[in-house]
This record gives C-alpha cells, structure tokens and sequence, in this order.
C-alpha cells in the first residue's frame, strides 16, 4: 500500500484523487492555496486531510502529485519540502520531466492523463490513456502500478514523444472545437441554428475514429473543386481571418489528397 | 402516393432512395451512365426498374432527384426529358436552386439532407436534417411532405441559407477531420499510435456538442500560455504549412478569447 498527497485540488486532482482512493494508492492528503478548494475534495476521499502548508517533511505518504497549472509547477517545486524517499510527478502533457529538477531527488516522474477533464463532467478512468516517465527504475516501476491500478492503457514514453502528442492532442481536440466554433458562429450570424449540424458532427468523427481520417476525408478542397472554394472564399470575405483559416486548410488538403 | 425517380445512383441514392421506397413515395426508375450501378441500388428496392436513358417523357413518376456529383448536375439538367408537371431536384449543399433553371419548368427545388453518406456505412434517416427549397408553392408542399415521410427534422431554407449552412459544415466536419488526419500523421511520425488519442477526441467532441464549442475550448492558446506556443511552433518548424495551420488557427483563438 503507497499512500499520496495531492498539490492541487483542481480539473485533473478531482478526477484523479478518488480513482485512486480505490485502490491501493491511498490518498492521504490534498494541499491548495485555498483551503476550502481541498476541502471540497477532501470530501470525495475516505480518508485525506486538507494540508495548508508546503511542508510535507512529516507526511505519511510517499508520492506526490503536482496538478496545478503549468506554471505554477516550477514554483511548487521551488517551495515544497519532502520526506525521505518520496517519489515526486507532475501531471502535465507539455512540461518536460526536467521542470521536477529542482527538487533534486531521484525519485521524479510524469503522471499524465491524457482526456480532458473539468470538475462537472464524470470520466471513466479506465479507459483514459496514461503516459507514465521516469529516469529512474524505481519510481517508474511505482509509477506503472499506479497507472495501472486505475486504467487499462498505460504506456511508457519519453519527455519528447509527450510533447510530440500533446501536439496531436491540440490539433485533435483544441482546433477541432475551433473549428465547431467557426462553424457554430457561421450559423448564427445566418439565423441557422447550430443543432442542425449535430448530426453530422457526430457521424464525421465516428467515420473518422472507426475508419481513420485519411479515408473519411470529404469535401470541396478533397475533390478539388476549385469553384465551390472560390465561392466559399467570397462568402467568407467579410472576416480575413476566418478567410485565412479556410484557405489555409483547404490548400494543406489539397496539396495532401491531389 | 407519389412516385419517384432518381439520376444518379451514388451515396446519396443509395440511402435515400430505400428511405422513400418504404413511404408514400415510391421509387419507381433509377438511372445511371452504368447499368449495373443501377442495378445494384433497384436490388434493394420494391418496384423500382434500371432506366438506362434520360428521356423521361413516359414515366410514370411525379418527382425526379438528380443525385450527382455538383458538377454534372448541369449536363444532366440540360439532357434529361421529363414528363409533364414533373418536380425536379437536386441534392446539393452547394448548389443554388437556379441550377436547375435549364429545366425551364415551375416545378424546381432543393432536396439537402446535411449528412455525410458513404454506401458501406447504415444511416438512419429520421435523424438526418433535411433542408427543403422551391420558389414554387405546390412543389414546396410536396418536398416537404417527403422529406417528413423520411425524416423528423425539416427545414425551409434559401440557397443564401444552404449555401452559409454548407461552409459551417465544412469548418465543422471536413476540417475537424482534418485536424485528425494531421494528429495522425504527427503521432505516426514520433511512433506514437493514433488509437491514444480516440478517447480524448470522443470525450471532447461530445462535450463541445454538449455544452458548446466555446465553452468546451481548451487548450494553450486558450490560457494564452505563449511559452508552450513557441515551443509548438518550434517543434513544427519542420513542416512549414502544418506550422501555418498551427499559428493561425491558434491566433484566432487568442484574438477570440484573450
Ligand atoms: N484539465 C485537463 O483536462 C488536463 C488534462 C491532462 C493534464 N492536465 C495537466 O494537469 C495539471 C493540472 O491541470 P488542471 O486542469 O487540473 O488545473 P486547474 O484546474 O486549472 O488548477 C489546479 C489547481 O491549481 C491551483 N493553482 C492555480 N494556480 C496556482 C498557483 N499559481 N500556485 C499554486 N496553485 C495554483 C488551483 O487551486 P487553488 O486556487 O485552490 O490553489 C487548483 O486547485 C496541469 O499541468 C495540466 O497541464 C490537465
Ligand atoms: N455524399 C454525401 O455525403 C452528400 C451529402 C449531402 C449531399 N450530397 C450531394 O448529393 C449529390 C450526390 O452526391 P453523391 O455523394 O451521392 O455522389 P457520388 O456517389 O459521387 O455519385 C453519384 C452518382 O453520379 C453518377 N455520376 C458521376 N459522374 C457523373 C456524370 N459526369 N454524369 C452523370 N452521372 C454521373 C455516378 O454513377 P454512374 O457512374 O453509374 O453514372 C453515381 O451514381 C451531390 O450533389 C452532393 O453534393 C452528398
């Protein structure tokens, strides 16, 4: 039985806390800067307690997980004092396994979740891919079980191929809901409503997950029709740089596909 | 009861005509340049018989859904001969109602079921939006009582409308899956496999659809985090149009929310 402490009681720790208070990963306690914050938390877990100190020297757990904001971990890092032997992780897809460097322990590692969480939406962690780093054997053997212990896609990689796929999860998910966005706000400014596209939206990804994205490709730029994209880029004058984003992707498909 | 015949016998057909055929629109003649395309599609209909020319002056069918790429329906609409009193349409998201002004007959109109059809791949059609147009009355109430028969979710729109509504499904459907095929294609080049990233891009585009795109968005350009930006385009650097699509989409963003 490893015991653990969170710094963080946000996005990530609200989800990742109880899961593994199921397990054998017990989490003890749960720090932030503001108190009702872990509290809050506190009350999803059997038995942890709201830290409101840095200081851990006397904690009983012996890994840490750092979930705030990107940048915020150096400065965590900077402050926190630990017990002996502990095993120190961040949870972030694009800070190196350097940015724990600063503790200057052996036992540092990354813990990172990828899906998008928020406090209000639940999330099956079994099925959420976890990427679990480490230089060193120990902690990375420790880190594995924890992944496993609450999920069944675990994987093991390097600081660089984490940033390579936080790459790919942004154009994924961040510019595809851009796009949604574009498109909900063309419907709108036309009186349409955005419902209609629903169904459409959800069949364009299933094809696109089920039969890969390089098949279910669609569409003026995909056939290369060059009139409907010179009417469309008419239509889109109005605003440059929605005018920019279609030409932009309509040529990176066409120079793909012709 | 109305009788129905389609030109064309492609995507489109060959799930919109089963749909009719079980209604009170029976599908009476399909034509295609190839027979055998024909064929295959009257296989899975009731009554229905392979037409192998455009000369309609003796059909027995009311209503004629020219089904064919945007780019032949003006070459089918200045050959085919129709009966009297026919209604004529075409299927287009792109295409204005007045492409089928050759015709020179009152009864023209649009027939769009904003969906994205492949033969391989069942659609169930009481969900699938269908947009109506016709500057005539009668011919209206007859699209409309059709597109009823088939589906739940009906619409009057003008071409200005389809047309805006056709560029939002472009941001929405044909450049998200974009967005994924460059995903791909990064995760494959660090070999990385695509398949981590399924359960984040589900998760996303239902919470997009759920509580909408811009709630939904995440994500560095979001947070305005400007040091994870550099360090993206950096590691794009490599490919310079990936790396355009990169800044100006993640411009965009900030511009919208910063
Ligand atoms: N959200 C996701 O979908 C997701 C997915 C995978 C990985 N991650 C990574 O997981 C980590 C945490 O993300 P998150 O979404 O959980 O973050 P978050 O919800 O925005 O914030 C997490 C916590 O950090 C505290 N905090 C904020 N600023 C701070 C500061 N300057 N100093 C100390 N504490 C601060 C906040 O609470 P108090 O104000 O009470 O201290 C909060 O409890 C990040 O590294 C992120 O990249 C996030
Ligand atoms: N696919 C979609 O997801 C979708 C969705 C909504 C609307 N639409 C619209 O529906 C219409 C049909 O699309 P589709 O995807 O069904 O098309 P498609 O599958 O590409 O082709 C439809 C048919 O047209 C025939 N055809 C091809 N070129 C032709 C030509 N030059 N002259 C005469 N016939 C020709 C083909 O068969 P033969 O070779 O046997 O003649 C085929 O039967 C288009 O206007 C499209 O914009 C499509």
């Amino acid at each position: 039985m490893k015991l653990v402490s969170f710094i963080g009681s946000g996005n990530v720790a609200w989800h990742l806390a109880p899961a593994l208070d199921n397990t054998d990963f017990a989490v003890r306690e749960v720090y932030s800067r503001n108190p009702a914050h872990a509290a809050a938390l506190v009350d999803k877990l059997y038995e942890a307690d709201v830290k409101t100190s840095l200081d851990f020297s006397d904690s009983p757990s012996n890994i840490f997980i750092i979930a705030v904001p990107d940048d915020a971990i150096q400065s965590i890092v900077q402050e926190i004092i630990l017990p002996d032997e502990a095993i120190l992780v961040h949870t972030s897809g694009s800070q190196p396994l350097s940015a724990l460097g600063y503790a200057a322990i052996p036992g540092i590692g990354v813990f990172y979740p990828l899906q998008t969480f928020s406090k209000s939406k639940k999330v099956d962690f079994a099925d959420v891919p976890i990427f679990v780093e480490s230089e060193n054997p120990g902690t990375e053997k420790v880190l594995l079980a924890m992944a496993k212990a609450i999920s069944k896609n675990v994987h093991q990689v390097t600081s660089q191929e984490r940033k390579a796929m936080h790459i790919a999860a942004v154009f994924a998910s961040n510019f595809t809901n851009h796009m949604l966005l574009i498109a909900q706000q063309i419907m709108k400014e036309n009186n349409l409503n955005f419902d209609w596209l629903k169904p459409l939206i959800a069949e364009m990804i299933n094809k696109s997950i089920s039969i890969g994205p390089e098949q279910a490709q669609t569409g003026p730029a995909r056939r290369g029709d060059f009139e409907i994209l010179d009417r469309h880029m008419e239509f889109l004058q109005n605003d440059e740089q929605r005018a920019e984003i279609y030409k932009v992707i309509s040529q990176h498909i066409i120079d793909r596909y012709h």
